[in-house]
Protein backbone atom coordinates (compact mmCIF):
# COMPACT_ATOMS: atom_id res chain seq x y z
CA UNK A 1 0.00 0.00 0.00
CA UNK A 2 2.69 2.68 0.79
CA UNK A 3 4.10 1.19 -2.56
CA UNK A 4 1.10 2.51 -3.93
CA UNK A 5 0.95 5.45 -2.34
CA UNK A 6 3.87 6.31 -3.20
CA UNK A 7 3.58 6.03 -6.92
CA UNK A 8 0.47 7.63 -6.59
CA UNK A 9 2.21 10.73 -4.98
CA UNK A 10 5.82 10.29 -7.56
CA UNK A 11 2.76 10.73 -10.50
CA UNK A 12 0.92 13.61 -8.54
CA UNK A 13 4.17 15.31 -8.09
CA UNK A 14 4.94 14.76 -11.92
CA UNK A 15 1.85 16.19 -13.15
CA UNK A 16 1.92 18.83 -11.05
CA UNK A 17 5.31 19.93 -11.81
CA UNK A 18 4.28 19.82 -15.30
CA UNK A 19 1.51 21.53 -15.05
CA UNK A 20 2.85 24.29 -13.00
CA UNK A 21 6.15 24.96 -15.43
CA UNK A 22 3.41 24.75 -18.33
CA UNK A 23 2.10 27.28 -16.94
CA UNK A 24 4.82 29.09 -16.13
CA UNK A 25 4.05 33.08 -18.32
CA UNK A 26 7.89 32.95 -18.80
CA UNK A 27 8.04 29.42 -20.48
CA UNK A 28 4.55 29.56 -22.26
CA UNK A 29 5.36 33.08 -23.84
CA UNK A 30 4.81 32.69 -27.75
CA UNK A 31 8.54 31.89 -29.22
CA UNK A 32 9.58 32.58 -32.48
CA UNK A 33 8.27 29.09 -33.65
CA UNK A 34 4.77 29.34 -32.16
CA UNK A 35 1.93 29.79 -34.34
CA UNK A 36 0.18 33.12 -34.56
CA UNK A 37 -3.49 32.97 -32.79
CA UNK A 38 -4.61 34.69 -35.90
CA UNK A 39 -3.08 35.48 -39.33
CA UNK A 40 -4.72 37.89 -42.02
CA UNK A 41 -3.39 38.28 -45.32
CA UNK A 42 -4.45 41.60 -46.38
CA UNK A 43 -3.54 43.73 -49.71
CA UNK A 44 -2.80 47.60 -49.72
CA UNK A 45 -3.82 49.88 -52.23
CA UNK A 46 -1.78 53.32 -52.30
CA UNK A 47 -2.47 55.80 -55.07
CA UNK A 48 -0.58 58.95 -54.82
CA UNK A 49 -2.34 62.17 -54.77
CA UNK A 50 -0.81 64.12 -57.71
CA UNK A 51 -3.12 67.25 -57.45
CA UNK A 52 -5.44 66.30 -60.11
CA UNK A 53 -6.72 62.86 -59.21
CA UNK A 54 -8.77 63.51 -56.25
CA UNK A 55 -10.94 61.03 -57.13
CA UNK A 56 -8.73 58.33 -56.76
CA UNK A 57 -5.89 59.17 -54.71
CA UNK A 58 -5.35 57.70 -51.48
CA UNK A 59 -2.35 58.78 -50.12
CA UNK A 60 -0.82 62.87 -50.24
CA UNK A 61 2.28 63.84 -48.72
CA UNK A 62 2.32 66.65 -46.22
CA UNK A 63 5.86 67.48 -46.71
CA UNK A 64 8.51 68.22 -49.36
CA UNK A 65 11.52 66.23 -49.85
CA UNK A 66 14.49 68.06 -47.80
CA UNK A 67 17.30 67.86 -50.43
CA UNK A 68 19.55 65.13 -48.85
CA UNK A 69 20.24 62.28 -50.69
CA UNK A 70 17.97 61.02 -53.74
CA UNK A 71 15.63 59.22 -51.59
CA UNK A 72 13.14 61.31 -51.22
CA UNK A 73 14.31 62.16 -47.55
CA UNK A 74 12.08 63.94 -45.50
CA UNK A 75 9.18 63.53 -46.94
CA UNK A 76 5.78 63.15 -44.94
CA UNK A 77 3.09 61.09 -46.72
CA UNK A 78 -0.58 60.78 -45.04
CA UNK A 79 -2.34 57.50 -46.25
CA UNK A 80 -6.24 56.07 -46.20
CA UNK A 81 -5.73 52.97 -48.00
CA UNK A 82 -8.04 50.16 -48.64
CA UNK A 83 -7.40 46.45 -48.01
CA UNK A 84 -8.79 43.78 -49.83
CA UNK A 85 -8.33 40.10 -49.79
CA UNK A 86 -6.35 39.56 -53.25
CA UNK A 87 -4.35 41.60 -54.90
CA UNK A 88 -6.51 43.54 -57.28
CA UNK A 89 -7.21 47.01 -56.44
CA UNK A 90 -10.90 46.50 -57.07
CA UNK A 91 -11.85 43.71 -55.49
CA UNK A 92 -13.68 45.12 -52.27
CA UNK A 93 -12.42 46.25 -49.20
CA UNK A 94 -12.22 44.54 -46.10
CA UNK A 95 -10.58 47.38 -43.89
CA UNK A 96 -8.59 50.43 -44.77
CA UNK A 97 -5.11 51.51 -43.65
CA UNK A 98 -5.04 54.56 -41.96
CA UNK A 99 -1.76 56.78 -41.09
CA UNK A 100 1.29 57.83 -42.82
CA UNK A 101 5.16 57.03 -43.72
CA UNK A 102 8.07 59.01 -44.45
CA UNK A 103 11.29 58.56 -46.01
CA UNK A 104 14.28 58.20 -43.86
CA UNK A 105 17.28 57.49 -45.37
CA UNK A 106 19.97 58.68 -47.98
CA UNK A 107 21.61 56.16 -49.31
CA UNK A 108 18.59 53.82 -50.14
CA UNK A 109 14.75 53.77 -50.13
CA UNK A 110 13.57 53.23 -46.47
CA UNK A 111 10.35 54.57 -45.26
CA UNK A 112 8.87 54.51 -41.35
CA UNK A 113 5.50 53.55 -40.74
CA UNK A 114 3.04 53.55 -38.45
CA UNK A 115 -1.11 53.20 -39.08
CA UNK A 116 -4.28 52.03 -38.04
CA UNK A 117 -6.01 48.89 -39.89
CA UNK A 118 -9.57 49.69 -39.24
CA UNK A 119 -11.81 46.91 -40.08
CA UNK A 120 -16.02 47.16 -39.86
CA UNK A 121 -17.30 44.44 -41.89
CA UNK A 122 -19.23 41.38 -40.41
CA UNK A 123 -16.33 39.65 -40.20
CA UNK A 124 -14.49 41.98 -38.01
CA UNK A 125 -15.12 45.07 -36.36
CA UNK A 126 -12.05 47.19 -34.75
CA UNK A 127 -8.50 48.10 -35.23
CA UNK A 128 -4.89 46.60 -35.05
CA UNK A 129 -2.24 49.52 -34.36
CA UNK A 130 1.25 48.84 -35.94
CA UNK A 131 4.67 50.80 -36.47
CA UNK A 132 7.64 50.01 -37.67
CA UNK A 133 11.02 51.07 -40.19
CA UNK A 134 10.53 49.05 -43.74
CA UNK A 135 13.58 49.15 -45.63
CA UNK A 136 12.11 48.59 -49.27
CA UNK A 137 14.66 46.86 -50.50
CA UNK A 138 14.06 44.09 -48.49
CA UNK A 139 12.04 41.18 -50.09
CA UNK A 140 10.52 40.94 -46.72
CA UNK A 141 10.23 43.68 -43.65
CA UNK A 142 8.53 43.17 -40.78
CA UNK A 143 6.59 45.79 -38.62
CA UNK A 144 5.44 45.33 -34.87
CA UNK A 145 1.67 45.40 -34.02
CA UNK A 146 1.41 46.97 -30.71
CA UNK A 147 -2.04 47.39 -29.75
CA UNK A 148 -5.70 46.53 -30.94
CA UNK A 149 -9.40 47.22 -30.11
CA UNK A 150 -12.79 45.54 -30.57
CA UNK A 151 -12.22 41.97 -32.27
CA UNK A 152 -8.64 43.25 -31.70
CA UNK A 153 -8.56 44.23 -28.02
CA UNK A 154 -5.04 44.67 -26.92
CA UNK A 155 -3.31 42.11 -29.74
CA UNK A 156 -0.19 42.12 -29.88
CA UNK A 157 2.22 40.85 -33.11
CA UNK A 158 4.36 41.50 -36.43
CA UNK A 159 3.04 42.98 -39.68
CA UNK A 160 5.43 41.01 -42.47
CA UNK A 161 5.63 43.44 -45.46
CA UNK A 162 5.83 42.07 -48.85
CA UNK A 163 6.35 44.43 -51.57
CA UNK A 164 3.55 43.58 -54.26
CA UNK A 165 4.06 45.47 -57.31
CA UNK A 166 4.67 49.54 -57.90
CA UNK A 167 4.43 52.21 -60.66
CA UNK A 168 7.21 55.27 -59.18
CA UNK A 169 5.42 58.03 -57.94
CA UNK A 170 2.11 56.82 -58.51
CA UNK A 171 0.75 53.83 -57.06
CA UNK A 172 2.07 50.82 -54.65
CA UNK A 173 0.97 47.75 -53.21
CA UNK A 174 1.99 45.90 -50.08
CA UNK A 175 1.04 42.52 -48.96
CA UNK A 176 0.41 42.46 -45.17
CA UNK A 177 0.52 39.36 -43.93
CA UNK A 178 -0.62 39.91 -39.54
CA UNK A 179 0.37 37.60 -37.39
CA UNK A 180 -1.08 37.93 -34.05
CA UNK A 181 0.30 36.12 -31.18
CA UNK A 182 -2.17 37.81 -28.18
CA UNK A 183 -5.49 37.69 -28.66
CA UNK A 184 -8.18 37.96 -26.08
CA UNK B 1 -5.76 4.36 5.15
CA UNK B 2 -5.19 3.43 1.54
CA UNK B 3 -8.85 4.85 1.03
CA UNK B 4 -7.48 7.98 2.97
CA UNK B 5 -4.58 8.46 0.99
CA UNK B 6 -6.17 8.15 -1.84
CA UNK B 7 -9.58 10.73 -1.62
CA UNK B 8 -6.17 12.64 -0.01
CA UNK B 9 -4.29 12.14 -3.61
CA UNK B 10 -7.49 12.92 -5.57
CA UNK B 11 -8.13 16.09 -3.30
CA UNK B 12 -4.34 16.93 -3.68
CA UNK B 13 -4.83 16.28 -7.79
CA UNK B 14 -7.39 18.67 -7.78
CA UNK B 15 -6.20 21.26 -6.29
CA UNK B 16 -3.53 20.68 -8.67
CA UNK B 17 -5.03 20.82 -11.47
CA UNK B 18 -7.56 23.88 -10.69
CA UNK B 19 -4.40 25.73 -9.82
CA UNK B 20 -2.24 25.09 -12.79
CA UNK B 21 -5.26 25.98 -15.11
CA UNK B 22 -6.08 29.27 -13.56
CA UNK B 23 -2.82 30.10 -14.06
CA UNK B 24 -2.02 29.31 -17.34
CA UNK B 25 -1.44 32.57 -19.37
CA UNK B 26 -4.05 31.41 -22.06
CA UNK B 27 -6.67 31.69 -19.90
CA UNK B 28 -5.47 33.69 -17.18
CA UNK B 29 -5.56 36.97 -20.02
CA UNK B 30 -8.10 39.78 -20.18
CA UNK B 31 -11.12 39.29 -21.88
CA UNK B 32 -13.26 41.83 -23.20
CA UNK B 33 -15.10 41.49 -20.35
CA UNK B 34 -12.79 41.71 -17.86
CA UNK B 35 -12.16 44.74 -15.65
CA UNK B 36 -10.03 47.13 -16.33
CA UNK B 37 -6.84 47.45 -13.42
CA UNK B 38 -7.10 51.13 -13.87
CA UNK B 39 -9.68 53.36 -14.93
CA UNK B 40 -8.85 57.37 -15.23
CA UNK B 41 -11.57 59.44 -16.62
CA UNK B 42 -9.45 63.12 -18.18
CA UNK B 43 -10.84 65.98 -20.09
CA UNK B 44 -8.14 66.85 -23.00
CA UNK B 45 -8.52 70.45 -23.80
CA UNK B 46 -6.98 71.86 -27.27
CA UNK B 47 -6.76 75.36 -27.89
CA UNK B 48 -6.00 76.29 -31.81
CA UNK B 49 -2.87 78.38 -32.81
CA UNK B 50 -3.54 81.30 -34.88
CA UNK B 51 -0.55 83.38 -35.31
CA UNK B 52 -2.20 85.64 -32.73
CA UNK B 53 -3.29 84.03 -29.75
CA UNK B 54 0.30 82.15 -28.09
CA UNK B 55 -0.71 83.00 -24.59
CA UNK B 56 -3.30 80.73 -24.60
CA UNK B 57 -2.69 78.81 -27.19
CA UNK B 58 -2.18 74.75 -27.05
CA UNK B 59 -2.07 73.21 -30.64
CA UNK B 60 -0.64 74.62 -33.87
CA UNK B 61 -0.89 73.06 -37.18
CA UNK B 62 2.67 72.08 -38.40
CA UNK B 63 1.45 71.30 -42.18
CA UNK B 64 -1.25 73.13 -44.41
CA UNK B 65 -3.85 70.70 -46.04
CA UNK B 66 -3.10 69.19 -49.05
CA UNK B 67 -6.55 69.79 -51.19
CA UNK B 68 -7.54 66.13 -50.94
CA UNK B 69 -11.43 66.72 -49.95
CA UNK B 70 -12.80 69.35 -47.67
CA UNK B 71 -11.40 67.42 -44.42
CA UNK B 72 -8.35 69.30 -44.19
CA UNK B 73 -6.09 65.95 -45.52
CA UNK B 74 -2.77 65.93 -45.21
CA UNK B 75 -2.58 68.56 -41.80
CA UNK B 76 -0.69 68.26 -39.26
CA UNK B 77 -0.82 69.50 -35.68
CA UNK B 78 1.13 69.09 -32.67
CA UNK B 79 -0.29 69.74 -29.33
CA UNK B 80 0.35 70.03 -25.56
CA UNK B 81 -2.73 69.63 -24.26
CA UNK B 82 -3.87 70.05 -20.13
CA UNK B 83 -6.03 67.10 -19.00
CA UNK B 84 -8.40 68.03 -16.05
CA UNK B 85 -10.61 66.14 -14.19
CA UNK B 86 -14.06 67.75 -14.87
CA UNK B 87 -14.85 69.63 -18.27
CA UNK B 88 -13.86 73.23 -17.34
CA UNK B 89 -11.06 74.33 -19.04
CA UNK B 90 -9.90 76.52 -16.04
CA UNK B 91 -9.78 73.66 -13.95
CA UNK B 92 -6.46 72.70 -13.08
CA UNK B 93 -4.53 70.28 -14.87
CA UNK B 94 -3.79 66.98 -13.73
CA UNK B 95 -1.74 66.12 -16.67
CA UNK B 96 -0.35 66.77 -20.39
CA UNK B 97 -1.36 65.09 -23.61
CA UNK B 98 1.72 65.71 -25.70
CA UNK B 99 1.63 64.09 -29.44
CA UNK B 100 0.45 64.79 -32.57
CA UNK B 101 -2.61 64.01 -35.03
CA UNK B 102 -3.05 64.41 -38.34
CA UNK B 103 -6.63 64.59 -40.94
CA UNK B 104 -6.88 61.93 -43.02
CA UNK B 105 -9.99 60.89 -45.01
CA UNK B 106 -11.30 62.20 -48.23
CA UNK B 107 -14.75 61.69 -47.24
CA UNK B 108 -15.04 62.41 -43.15
CA UNK B 109 -13.45 64.25 -40.88
CA UNK B 110 -10.99 61.90 -39.37
CA UNK B 111 -7.65 62.14 -37.34
CA UNK B 112 -4.86 59.57 -36.20
CA UNK B 113 -3.23 60.48 -32.92
CA UNK B 114 0.14 59.20 -30.95
CA UNK B 115 0.47 60.90 -27.84
CA UNK B 116 1.94 60.76 -24.42
CA UNK B 117 0.06 61.31 -21.01
CA UNK B 118 2.43 62.73 -19.20
CA UNK B 119 1.46 62.89 -15.21
CA UNK B 120 3.55 65.16 -12.82
CA UNK B 121 1.27 65.25 -9.83
CA UNK B 122 1.48 63.78 -5.89
CA UNK B 123 -1.28 61.57 -7.51
CA UNK B 124 0.79 59.79 -10.53
CA UNK B 125 3.99 60.19 -11.97
CA UNK B 126 4.63 59.01 -15.12
CA UNK B 127 3.33 58.57 -18.71
CA UNK B 128 1.07 56.39 -20.46
CA UNK B 129 1.58 56.36 -24.28
CA UNK B 130 -1.44 56.25 -26.81
CA UNK B 131 -1.98 56.00 -30.69
CA UNK B 132 -4.75 55.13 -33.00
CA UNK B 133 -7.30 56.00 -35.33
CA UNK B 134 -10.37 58.60 -34.31
CA UNK B 135 -13.00 58.71 -37.18
CA UNK B 136 -14.75 61.78 -35.47
CA UNK B 137 -18.22 61.16 -36.46
CA UNK B 138 -18.64 58.22 -34.07
CA UNK B 139 -19.46 58.93 -30.77
CA UNK B 140 -17.22 56.80 -29.25
CA UNK B 141 -13.93 56.36 -30.83
CA UNK B 142 -10.81 53.40 -28.81
CA UNK B 143 -6.92 54.33 -29.31
CA UNK B 144 -4.49 51.43 -28.12
CA UNK B 145 -2.48 52.12 -24.82
CA UNK B 146 0.68 50.88 -26.01
CA UNK B 147 3.16 51.21 -22.85
CA UNK B 148 3.66 53.59 -20.05
CA UNK B 149 6.61 54.30 -17.49
CA UNK B 150 6.98 55.11 -13.80
CA UNK B 151 3.46 54.69 -11.71
CA UNK B 152 2.18 52.87 -15.45
CA UNK B 153 5.45 51.65 -16.15
CA UNK B 154 4.51 48.53 -19.24
CA UNK B 155 1.02 49.32 -18.92
CA UNK B 156 -1.28 48.65 -21.56
CA UNK B 157 -4.86 48.89 -22.25
CA UNK B 158 -7.39 50.82 -24.50
CA UNK B 159 -8.31 54.78 -24.43
CA UNK B 160 -12.05 55.64 -24.85
CA UNK B 161 -12.45 59.03 -26.95
CA UNK B 162 -15.81 61.33 -27.08
CA UNK B 163 -15.81 64.75 -28.00
CA UNK B 164 -16.94 67.01 -25.21
CA UNK B 165 -17.35 69.98 -27.35
CA UNK B 166 -16.01 72.00 -29.80
CA UNK B 167 -15.45 76.07 -31.85
CA UNK B 168 -14.77 74.98 -35.21
CA UNK B 169 -11.04 75.89 -35.91
CA UNK B 170 -10.39 77.12 -32.44
CA UNK B 171 -10.96 74.49 -29.48
CA UNK B 172 -11.94 71.41 -29.06
CA UNK B 173 -12.21 68.88 -25.90
CA UNK B 174 -12.06 65.25 -25.91
CA UNK B 175 -13.39 63.27 -23.02
CA UNK B 176 -10.67 60.10 -22.30
CA UNK B 177 -11.60 57.15 -20.48
CA UNK B 178 -8.24 55.35 -20.45
CA UNK B 179 -8.81 51.40 -19.11
CA UNK B 180 -5.68 49.84 -18.60
CA UNK B 181 -5.84 46.15 -18.35
CA UNK B 182 -2.29 45.63 -17.67
CA UNK B 183 -0.58 46.86 -14.76
CA UNK B 184 2.36 45.83 -12.45
CA UNK C 1 2.57 4.77 7.04
CA UNK C 2 -0.10 6.89 7.04
CA UNK C 3 2.38 9.31 8.71
CA UNK C 4 4.45 9.14 5.55
CA UNK C 5 1.91 9.39 3.13
CA UNK C 6 0.50 11.93 5.25
CA UNK C 7 3.68 14.32 5.48
CA UNK C 8 4.45 13.42 1.84
CA UNK C 9 1.29 14.64 0.71
CA UNK C 10 1.15 18.11 2.74
CA UNK C 11 4.49 18.63 0.44
CA UNK C 12 3.55 17.87 -2.44
CA UNK C 13 0.58 20.13 -1.70
CA UNK C 14 3.02 23.12 -0.72
CA UNK C 15 5.16 22.31 -3.86
CA UNK C 16 1.93 22.62 -5.89
CA UNK C 17 0.82 25.56 -4.13
CA UNK C 18 4.20 27.19 -4.58
CA UNK C 19 4.81 26.68 -8.08
CA UNK C 20 1.15 27.18 -9.11
CA UNK C 21 0.96 30.50 -7.72
CA UNK C 22 4.41 31.32 -8.54
CA UNK C 23 3.20 31.02 -12.38
CA UNK C 24 0.24 33.32 -11.86
CA UNK C 25 0.51 35.67 -14.59
CA UNK C 26 -0.73 38.86 -11.93
CA UNK C 27 2.17 37.86 -9.44
CA UNK C 28 4.96 36.96 -12.17
CA UNK C 29 4.69 39.71 -14.16
CA UNK C 30 7.71 41.69 -14.13
CA UNK C 31 7.40 44.73 -11.11
CA UNK C 32 9.49 47.88 -10.62
CA UNK C 33 11.95 46.25 -9.21
CA UNK C 34 12.31 42.95 -11.56
CA UNK C 35 15.60 43.05 -13.42
CA UNK C 36 15.35 43.44 -17.26
CA UNK C 37 15.75 39.86 -18.91
CA UNK C 38 18.22 42.36 -21.49
CA UNK C 39 19.42 45.61 -20.86
CA UNK C 40 21.40 47.11 -24.03
CA UNK C 41 23.38 50.25 -23.41
CA UNK C 42 23.78 52.36 -27.03
CA UNK C 43 24.78 56.04 -27.76
CA UNK C 44 22.72 57.67 -30.59
CA UNK C 45 24.35 60.67 -32.72
CA UNK C 46 22.53 62.65 -34.88
CA UNK C 47 24.08 65.03 -36.70
CA UNK C 48 21.13 68.18 -38.75
CA UNK C 49 21.03 68.74 -42.16
CA UNK C 50 22.25 72.74 -43.01
CA UNK C 51 21.86 72.46 -46.17
CA UNK C 52 25.58 71.68 -47.15
CA UNK C 53 26.69 69.05 -45.34
CA UNK C 54 24.81 66.14 -46.65
CA UNK C 55 28.02 63.93 -46.53
CA UNK C 56 27.55 63.90 -42.59
CA UNK C 57 23.76 64.59 -41.67
CA UNK C 58 21.56 62.58 -40.21
CA UNK C 59 18.76 64.64 -39.42
CA UNK C 60 16.87 66.61 -41.10
CA UNK C 61 13.66 69.34 -40.07
CA UNK C 62 10.98 68.25 -42.41
CA UNK C 63 8.71 71.28 -41.37
CA UNK C 64 9.21 74.72 -39.95
CA UNK C 65 9.01 75.97 -36.53
CA UNK C 66 5.08 77.68 -36.17
CA UNK C 67 6.24 80.77 -34.10
CA UNK C 68 4.34 79.83 -30.58
CA UNK C 69 7.07 79.95 -28.41
CA UNK C 70 10.94 80.22 -28.48
CA UNK C 71 11.21 76.12 -28.23
CA UNK C 72 10.88 75.90 -32.23
CA UNK C 73 7.47 74.35 -31.66
CA UNK C 74 5.90 72.76 -34.44
CA UNK C 75 9.68 71.76 -36.21
CA UNK C 76 9.19 67.79 -37.21
CA UNK C 77 12.82 66.27 -37.70
CA UNK C 78 13.33 62.88 -39.25
CA UNK C 79 16.66 61.04 -38.60
CA UNK C 80 18.77 57.91 -39.66
CA UNK C 81 21.03 58.25 -36.86
CA UNK C 82 24.24 55.77 -36.14
CA UNK C 83 23.86 53.91 -32.50
CA UNK C 84 27.68 53.13 -30.92
CA UNK C 85 28.41 51.10 -28.27
CA UNK C 86 30.35 54.04 -26.40
CA UNK C 87 29.92 57.78 -26.55
CA UNK C 88 32.88 58.24 -29.62
CA UNK C 89 30.52 59.00 -32.80
CA UNK C 90 33.47 57.69 -35.18
CA UNK C 91 32.90 54.16 -33.14
CA UNK C 92 31.38 51.31 -35.46
CA UNK C 93 27.76 51.57 -34.94
CA UNK C 94 26.22 48.23 -33.94
CA UNK C 95 22.41 49.59 -35.01
CA UNK C 96 20.78 52.55 -36.53
CA UNK C 97 17.98 54.52 -34.94
CA UNK C 98 15.20 55.56 -37.84
CA UNK C 99 12.37 57.63 -36.97
CA UNK C 100 11.14 61.31 -35.99
CA UNK C 101 10.96 63.84 -33.24
CA UNK C 102 9.28 67.25 -32.72
CA UNK C 103 9.16 69.89 -30.71
CA UNK C 104 5.63 70.07 -28.71
CA UNK C 105 6.31 72.68 -25.68
CA UNK C 106 5.97 76.27 -25.59
CA UNK C 107 7.93 77.30 -22.61
CA UNK C 108 11.00 74.50 -22.51
CA UNK C 109 12.88 72.49 -25.05
CA UNK C 110 11.13 69.26 -24.97
CA UNK C 111 10.34 66.47 -27.79
CA UNK C 112 8.15 63.45 -28.49
CA UNK C 113 9.47 60.84 -30.29
CA UNK C 114 8.87 57.65 -32.37
CA UNK C 115 11.71 55.48 -33.92
CA UNK C 116 13.09 51.98 -34.53
CA UNK C 117 16.27 50.63 -33.90
CA UNK C 118 17.47 48.73 -36.76
CA UNK C 119 20.40 46.01 -35.44
CA UNK C 120 21.75 44.20 -38.62
CA UNK C 121 25.06 42.59 -36.80
CA UNK C 122 26.39 39.43 -35.92
CA UNK C 123 25.15 40.29 -32.53
CA UNK C 124 21.97 41.12 -33.14
CA UNK C 125 19.20 41.08 -36.20
CA UNK C 126 15.61 42.68 -35.84
CA UNK C 127 13.90 45.52 -34.52
CA UNK C 128 13.06 47.41 -31.40
CA UNK C 129 10.00 49.66 -31.61
CA UNK C 130 9.66 52.54 -29.33
CA UNK C 131 8.08 55.96 -28.48
CA UNK C 132 7.55 58.83 -25.93
CA UNK C 133 7.76 62.14 -25.01
CA UNK C 134 11.43 63.62 -24.35
CA UNK C 135 10.90 66.67 -22.02
CA UNK C 136 14.99 67.47 -22.67
CA UNK C 137 15.68 69.54 -19.23
CA UNK C 138 15.24 66.30 -17.06
CA UNK C 139 18.06 64.22 -16.66
CA UNK C 140 16.68 61.20 -17.40
CA UNK C 141 13.61 60.47 -19.36
CA UNK C 142 12.29 57.91 -20.22
CA UNK C 143 9.79 56.18 -23.62
CA UNK C 144 8.29 53.22 -24.30
CA UNK C 145 9.46 49.85 -26.03
CA UNK C 146 6.28 49.03 -27.20
CA UNK C 147 7.13 45.91 -29.41
CA UNK C 148 9.96 44.32 -31.80
CA UNK C 149 10.94 42.07 -34.64
CA UNK C 150 13.69 39.21 -35.15
CA UNK C 151 15.94 38.65 -32.35
CA UNK C 152 13.35 41.35 -30.26
CA UNK C 153 10.12 39.45 -31.27
CA UNK C 154 7.37 41.03 -29.52
CA UNK C 155 9.23 42.80 -26.85
CA UNK C 156 8.38 45.42 -24.37
CA UNK C 157 10.51 47.79 -22.11
CA UNK C 158 11.31 50.95 -20.80
CA UNK C 159 14.31 53.13 -23.15
CA UNK C 160 16.27 55.95 -20.49
CA UNK C 161 17.21 58.60 -22.06
CA UNK C 162 19.99 60.97 -20.96
CA UNK C 163 21.88 63.97 -23.06
CA UNK C 164 25.26 62.98 -23.40
CA UNK C 165 26.28 66.25 -25.44
CA UNK C 166 25.17 68.46 -27.68
CA UNK C 167 26.08 71.56 -30.12
CA UNK C 168 23.46 74.04 -30.46
CA UNK C 169 21.73 73.38 -33.86
CA UNK C 170 24.52 71.10 -35.30
CA UNK C 171 24.94 67.78 -33.27
CA UNK C 172 23.41 65.95 -29.89
CA UNK C 173 24.13 62.89 -28.76
CA UNK C 174 21.60 60.66 -26.52
CA UNK C 175 22.22 57.73 -24.10
CA UNK C 176 20.23 55.06 -24.12
CA UNK C 177 19.49 52.67 -22.02
CA UNK C 178 17.42 50.22 -23.45
CA UNK C 179 15.57 47.93 -20.74
CA UNK C 180 14.08 44.80 -21.94
CA UNK C 181 11.47 43.44 -19.55
CA UNK C 182 9.20 40.83 -22.48
CA UNK C 183 11.83 38.46 -23.90
CA UNK C 184 11.04 35.87 -25.99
Amino acid sequence: MMELSKRYGVFLLLICLFLSLASQPSLARPSRKLKPCKHIVLYMHDIIFKGNNSANATEAAATSPVGLGPFSFGQVSIFDDPMTKDQNLHSPPVARAQGFYFYDMKTAPSAWFAFTLVFNSTEYKGTINVMGSDFIPAKTRYLSVVGGTGDFFMTRGIVELQTGGFVLYEYFRLKMDVKLYECY
